[in-house]
């Protein structure tokens, strides 16, 4: 793609996409994916492939408000656009289901995936009624639930534990499913006028579906069909049947990557 | 469709609507409306046609989240179902875009639509970027609105007034455009991890299209297109000529109606 003589920079791309009619935010032949999009909206600029790196790569249906992408892009490149002008571009050109925030360039060295601290996902479950306004943005959950038994539960999972439990049992990807949970905060909220039970967790990395069989089990024990005091159990049996069910992708939100002091990063360059 | 002999009740519901895929509140032959389909539904259930009275006949667009409908209905009707029962059987003939939140019976004389103290609407507008989550329940206003200059000018719009100038033109209805605005009231407000403009007003009654309009000639002051201290002399001029363009439908919500205490009504039959 791009020759090893030429300087490079990173371009990186703050966005937010609308899960709903994405088969995911990786590539796939055939599917329409956010990279796909991103991808055709940077060839019809610069009128070459493109190689994206994402801070998480999101499954289908799942929404970002914060997700973070870098690509490699010559000096060349990044001198033909301001960041403002190539943001309204690139804005204009990708559908109305993706949003770029903000266009940046870091040093090459730079790692959407690799340099993250953090990684942020909410999870917005409707309580009483479906919601109306946001109809996709949530998961129905019908019946009361106990959220101080399900807050209780949820102090287990945090730190650094083996989440084999947690991810899905057909993922190839995740070889060692040592993950670090940093917070875990559960808190009614009402948006647009309807109530939601907002579940924000924070960690270094997320397994695949971690967070979505986090809330499925939680969600059991809001409801009484398990003991907020079993997943210490269920951490330790490192077996994907002793958790909950996982909870849909349309509850799910990409909300945040924390990096490294930005200016400590740009500093290499700059 | 009751004869004059039976005693009645009022049946009364308390429902919310996505106004998106309907052309309005009420019915009208081969549009799907909010009338037609709880028509429908109680049809399927009582077996004879229904008249519907609502407290606010919301367009085609334009969202309920706190719709109040009466119907007449024989005691021998009342006494088919439990309250909880009607409830549960309507969520389940109508569609997903409705959902009844209460039911109840009130005196013969109850009118959802007389009987209301006050009506509140409130508007949502998605501050920089279009919202991803909710696309559907707010007008996306791209640049910088100056609030401040908004809520001095909404100021001048409280109490009674003649708002022929905030009426639709065309509006056959509207013989009297005298109303009273009760309060009005503009805030930022963070839902769903994205920002809006809430406009929230207050009121005996509107007029056709009346929030819409108020809504658009805010949002020119705000964009520095009409001066803050316009507003009185938009209202002396009597002329929708002089206000600002209709916001959009689908930024509207009719969230609430009060009725004079409760109580009070039931006591007459209780």
């Amino acid at each position: 793609m791009l020759s090893h003589d030429e300087e490079i920079v990173q371009l990186v791309l703050f966005l937010g996409y609308r899960g709903t009619h994405f088969s995911g935010f990786q590539a796939q032949t055939g599917q329409r994916t956010v990279a796909g999009e991103l991808s055709f909206a940077l060839e019809t600029l610069f009128k070459r492939p493109f190689e994206l790196v994402c801070a998480g790569r999101t499954d289908a249906g799942v929404h970002a408000q914060g997700q973070v992408v870098n690509t490699a892009f010559t000096q060349v490149e990044q001198s033909l656009f301001s960041r403002v002008r190539l943001k309204k571009a690139l804005n204009a050109l990708l559908p109305d289901d993706i949003v770029v925030y903000k266009v940046a360039f870091y040093p090459p060295q730079f790692s959407a995936r690799f340099d993250a601290l953090s990684r942020e996902y909410v999870y917005r479950i409707s309580l009483h009624y479906p919601s109306l306004l946001a109809p996709e943005a949530s998961w129905f959950v019908s019946g009361e639930l106990d959220v101080e038994a399900m807050q209780q539960a949820a102090q287990v999972l945090l730190g650094e534990h083996d989440f084999t439990s947690f991810c899905k049992s057909s993922s190839s990807v995740d070889k060692n499913c040592v993950r670090t949970l940093q917070a875990i905060k559960i808190t009614k909220k009402n948006a647009l006028g309807e109530t939601y039970l907002e579940i924000r967790v924070v960690g270094s990395g997320f397994l695949h579906n971690m967070v979505r069989i986090i809330v499925g089990t939680l969600v059991e024990v809001g409801k009484g069909q398990r003991e907020a005091d079993s997943l210490t159990e269920t951490l330790l049996a490192c077996d994907r049947r002793c958790a909950g069910r996982t909870a849909p992708a349309q509850g799910l939100t990409f909300s945040k990557v924390r990096y490294p002091y930005i200016r400590a990063l740009r500093s290499n360059k700059e």
